[in-house]
């Protein structure tokens, strides 16, 4: 099997699913030529321990300080990741960092719905992106590349079925208003950003990793986040012009919005 | 015709589809005992102009202040309202105050996205809703209310298409990330209000207006207010148990999410 693509970003790859990605990318047979592992805090424990971690299973793998809220530190990780790259471009951005906000109608503070957004829409991923689009269309425009695929250049949004309008889960049960909202919000940027980066031939897809035991997801979530990885990697290793702008989950399955 | 509610309250209504709604309301041969027109700045020149163009149609008319961004504001109208009402609660609220945004991916801000999401998610729905919530609750538990519908009590969203995430029409020509990201998020959050206050009757919907010449729809526009509203009011009229939790156009049309 051809590398997934030649250089992958992921942020928030400190932990959960993020971490598993970057492991499993680093631990594949034919791992991407460039691995660049993202978090917001390095040099703090979980950073460490990460960087021990992984350490063992490659040495191209770059890290990279990301606050997803704090765009000073987003444009030293492009700084860094477009130096590292020279005259290449990124293939494969990973919006994975987010933050999850649970609140009922009347527990709901205005405060933590608009962090929920700032977080999850305007930093892990508008700004984000803005900041890595050169070098996204630099990969796109590499010699022999037609079509859209994560080996050319993509952008891979980690959202949630909670996000679905559609469904719209057990509202009562898991009200959770901001994180919800904001992930609704970011399957709007998703599609947005689909439609407006296609002609540049980059691809945009939304994915849902599935309910994974992580800090976030719970012990109570049944899917380890082995497998919730192992099906998001085979997913992305499929997608093309015709998943474009899709809300797909890890087995590959469409979404409603 | 029966009056669509007793008592409505309508944001925004100094200008555009939100003056035409009271406008219409109180020009109806039935009209509701007690219209609140709310406005964030009914002492301006705008709101003035509203003043007298209104009270020759209606004496039981009510203005208040209520800046959906400012939460003193907004419990300073709702005091108003719950005293004016006294014993009765609010049947119908229709959260109409919104701001546009237009921003391609690369001129896009991150302090205009969050003051999109702040003004037309975080303080027209949500803390609108939870300020107003005791006395839409009120309103439903009067005798003989059965079902849900807007003469009971109802939160009405005007959303609209461009919120759309399946739709997602033209985004090269009308990119406008943060007001679609914020109507996107606004639907999302009528879903969760609806599943969630269905239980204690109240009714909630998001209502596409349609494209409207007002200052947002600007001149190009093919609708007049006129229509639009003729249009929203006839689908209030008509909403039910069935169409709790939809997204609906002027005309009554289901919409995508
Ligand atoms: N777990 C699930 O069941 C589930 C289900 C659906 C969707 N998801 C989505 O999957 C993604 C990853 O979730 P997870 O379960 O792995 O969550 P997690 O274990 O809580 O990890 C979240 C990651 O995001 C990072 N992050 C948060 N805010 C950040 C910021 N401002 N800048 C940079 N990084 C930031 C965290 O870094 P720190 O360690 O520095 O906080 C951490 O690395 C999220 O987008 C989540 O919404 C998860
Ligand atoms: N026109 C269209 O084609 C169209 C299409 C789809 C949906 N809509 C939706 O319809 C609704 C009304 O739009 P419109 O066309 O009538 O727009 P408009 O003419 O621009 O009027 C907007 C109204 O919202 C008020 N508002 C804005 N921010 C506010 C705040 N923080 N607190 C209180 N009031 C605030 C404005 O008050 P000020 O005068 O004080 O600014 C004004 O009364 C909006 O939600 C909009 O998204 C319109």
């Amino acid at each position: 099997m051809a590398a997934l693509a030649r250089s992958v970003l992921v942020t928030g790859s400190n932990r959960g699913i993020g971490l598993e990605l970057v492991r499993q990318l680093a631990a594949s047979p034919r791992p991407p030529q460039h691995i660049f592992a993202t978090c917001r805090d390095p040099e703090g424990p979980r950073g460490k321990w990460m960087l021990c971690d992984l350490l063992e299973l490659s040495s191209t793998l770059l890290f990279a300080l990301a606050d997803a809220v704090n765009l000073p530190s987003i444009r030293g990780a492009v700084r860094a990741v477009g130096s590292h790259l020279k005259d290449q471009g990124l293939n494969l951005l990973i919006n994975n960092a987010g933050v999850s906000s649970h609140a009922t109608l009347r527990s709901l503070d205005s405060r933590e719905m608009l962090s929920a957004f700032a977080t999850n829409v305007v930093g892990a991923l508008v700004s984000l992106l803005q900041e890595f689009l050169p070098l996204l269309e630099k990969a796109a425009k590499g010699v022999g590349k037609e079509g859209l695929s994560c080996s050319r250049a993509a952008v891979i949004n980690i959202s949630t079925k909670l996000g679905s309008i559609g469904l719209c889960l057990k509202v009562p049960e898991a009200p959770m208003y901001p994180y919800r909202a904001s992930k609704a919000a970011q399957n709007m940027v998703t599609r947005c950003m689909a439609a407006e980066l296609q002609d540049k031939g980059i691809l945009c897809v939304a994915i849902h990793p599935g309910w994974v035991k992580t800090d976030m997801g719970t012990e109570k979530a049944p899917l380890m986040v082995e497998h919730s990885v192992q099906g998001i990697l085979t997913v992305l290793a499929n997608l093309s012009q015709d998943t474009s702008g899709a809300f797909l989950d890890w087995e590959g399955n469409t979404l409603p919005w």
